[in-house]
């Protein structure tokens, strides 16, 4: 049974308090075993990669049978369910359009005194994605990465995802090319992280690595961070429902379980200004479960760590969101819009009684990778700013390094630095 | 002595990979010493943060005593040379002119079949800012922290800085008043990043924290990342300087040496398409080392980590360029804006030869965080995107929804999703 917390109760602020700071993950401390993996992938290639791929994914691979070949991609796409295929090509072209208006503008122009400036955004030149094996092998996420990374202009992205008992899920091949990518590798796990930073004879280097991944691929990646770019490090996926008296009770509970479905660690939480509204949410809840394919998962989420919280008016909402700061924010009540501008910390927020978050999760056009675990106080979901970086460009004539250059000499000598100092004196024959 | 490479001769890709690829950073093993500072002030609050403090620094500091004043800042500010004070403050005006370019903004539209979509950037609530103690206590970087930090919104900036012995740059408070910055503390550290973290006492907690520094510093942002957001992680600074046999080797050789005088760990590299300037350059950098007041600091890096690199022409400079991704580029040559476009991996380029990378570390307005270690393949320099975040809008009403149902459903089912699936159907009554 999830918690209830009720405001303007007794001790309500040290329960809120409490509830902020669960940790909803356990780390597995897996980073002295993913190191030799790394040092051995890095220093023996394709051999350790094929060695680690076969043992932990039981295949029987060569190094020459680790790239997904032309001909197996192609079967996928032939093979696959035309309404599935459909279904994710309108996703593809939703994404790339959004994404599209994320594109940073140059900027270049001359100052008052004649200096010139500017900021100028290239693409990184190599992605690497990383996408789970099994159940979590998920053709959305691999739309929502490389898309992104095309949209950028990203020359070069290679998919790695393991094939556990030869397994591997068609779809995620046909999502990869209907992203147009082509260079696909049959490994997962800290060995896959390896031979993208490290590069192996089969497999070239890549500048960054992205995607989402188990404590291994995680522990990987922030190994290799400084050799290679890396993404943020997913957490556990969680939706704040914010929900007057006015919903269905049984939309609402199927939100908190679309949430709750995804992991054990998986966080639902709704606030209400209708305890009564609350307690017939927690009802279809229970009744909904039953009837999940993947109904153990969702009871122990909601269980351990769904929550119920019952504020005096949904204008007390607002704070508590803010502190909340939740991957996904349902606002499912008739002024949605007039919240908006109030809520400051959130991933994604979904308006009105008509957006499911799922619709985020596949075809909206926005990103459904976004910041978990209270971290939208301080980043933002993937985007086209991901997969590109920023250079700055100054450029100054003599008399507007004579303008300048005493200030700079000034704060040079201030700071003791001798050979900054002489640097731009000795342009000026000081 | 530098080392020499000369393109087109045997050998040359192996010692300039071997070259690329030299850490000149040791990293120490401090994770364990700060994992035990970060708990105990995590636990005890200011009584560790003040225990910390007056053991590692010398200082003998009540809880009460960890504050800078107000009368202390007036007092750093009316004791300073006025000079320096109007040399800071030039900065200050152009750094903030130059960020106020780079505010994001919002975008809201809705697309051809109604959906509202939107990016909404908010500023981070509060930031913690780390300045080191002792001789790299520089004004210039607090200004180049604080202020896109404060052009960008964020409501609470907090300073910490150690002052060792009892010592603080008087500098250092004037540039942060400069900035409207007045919470600062006198710590620094380990203990000081736990206390921004966390929260004492004394100190409330940040949202994140940016700032350079040591070993322990530097580690104790990594471990508290997560609770708060980090910026990059800084390694020791490059120049690459690109210059052919027109310049005056005087000019170049101080370039070098403003870099070399950084750190030992510093360096300063050269490419020219003349040898015998190249030569040149060394006699200057040698004659010049003499005469600095960190004469030690920049023999040794230039002695260890300096190199020289001969090509036939400036056109193979521009592939050596992009794979060295320097932190700063200088391009010395007539036709420098000509190679801007083909530099692709840069931190800031500084064009023409009377753009000496110095006037960025200062008064040129751009930022002087800028990634090191090849970092620039995909990362950017601070700017006021490191003080922001981005929220995602959908919205959807009863027609969007039939009109992206059937697909959504369609991708939750393929995944296994159920509750996803639900979440969906169950809005329009199927």
């Amino acid at each position: 049974m999830a918690i209830t917390l009720v405001a303007n109760t007794p001790h309500f602020e040290e329960s809120f308090a409490a509830f902020l700071s669960t940790k909803r993950e356990v780390s597995e401390d897996v980073d002295q075993t993913v190191r030799a993996i790394l040092a051995r992938v890095r220093s023996e290639g394709d051999r350790a990669v094929v060695e680690y791929t076969n043992r932990f994914d039981r295949n029987d691979f060569t190094a020459a049978g680790l790239a997904v070949t032309p001909d197996q991609i192609a079967e996928a796409v032939a093979g696959a369910d035309q309404k599935t295929v459909e279904a994710l090509t309108l996703a593809r072209d939703r994404i790339a359009a959004h994404h599209a208006r994320q594109m940073p503008a140059d900027d270049r122009y001359v100052d008052p005194i004649g200096v010139e400036l500017g900021s100028r955004w290239t693409a990184i030149e190599s992605v690497g994605l990383y996408v789970p094996g099994g159940t979590a092998s998920y053709p959305s996420s691999v739309l929502m990465n490389a898309v992104p990374a095309k949209v950028a202009g990203v020359e070069r992205i290679v998919i790695v995802v393991p094939a556990p008992d030869g397994v591997l899920n068609p779809l995620v091949l046909v999502a990869a090319h209907l992203a147009g990518v082509s260079e696909i590798y049959r490994i997962g796990g800290a060995q896959a992280v390896a031979a993208l930073a490290y590069g192996t004879e089969t497999i070239r280097p890549v500048v960054k690595i992205v995607g989402p991944g188990n404590a291994y691929v995680a522990a990987a990646k922030r190994q290799v961070f400084g050799t290679v770019g890396i993404d943020m490090i997913a957490g556990p996926s969680e939706v704040l429902v914010i929900a007057d008296g006015e919903n269905d009770p049984d939309w609402i509970a199927a939100d908190l379980l679309a949430q709750a479905e995804h992991d054990t660690a998986a966080q639902s939480i709704m606030i209400t200004d209708d305890a009564a509204f609350g307690r017939s949410v927690e009802e279809a809840v229970t009744r909904q479960i039953a009837t999940l394919p993947r109904a153990e998962t969702a009871a122990a989420s909601w269980r351990d760590y769904g929550a119920v919280i019952v504020v005096p008016d949904l204008e007390a909402a607002i704070p508590l969101a803010n502190r909340i700061a939740a991957e996904h924010l349902e606002l499912a009540f008739a002024e949605a819009e007039a919240f908006v501008p109030r809520i400051r910390n959130a991933g994604a927020i979904f308006i009105g009684r008509h957006t499911p978050e799922v619709i985020g999760d596949y075809v909206g056009g926005s990103n459904h990778v976004l910041p978990t675990a209270r971290s939208a106080r301080f980043s933002s979901g993937l985007s086209v700013l991901d997969f590109v970086k920023r250079t700055s460009l100054l450029k100054l004539g003599p008399e507007q390094l004579r303008t300048l250059a005493p200030a700079a000499i000034r704060l040079a000598e201030a700071e003791g630095l001798g050979a900054h100092a002489r640097s731009v004196a000795i342009r000026l024959n000081l």
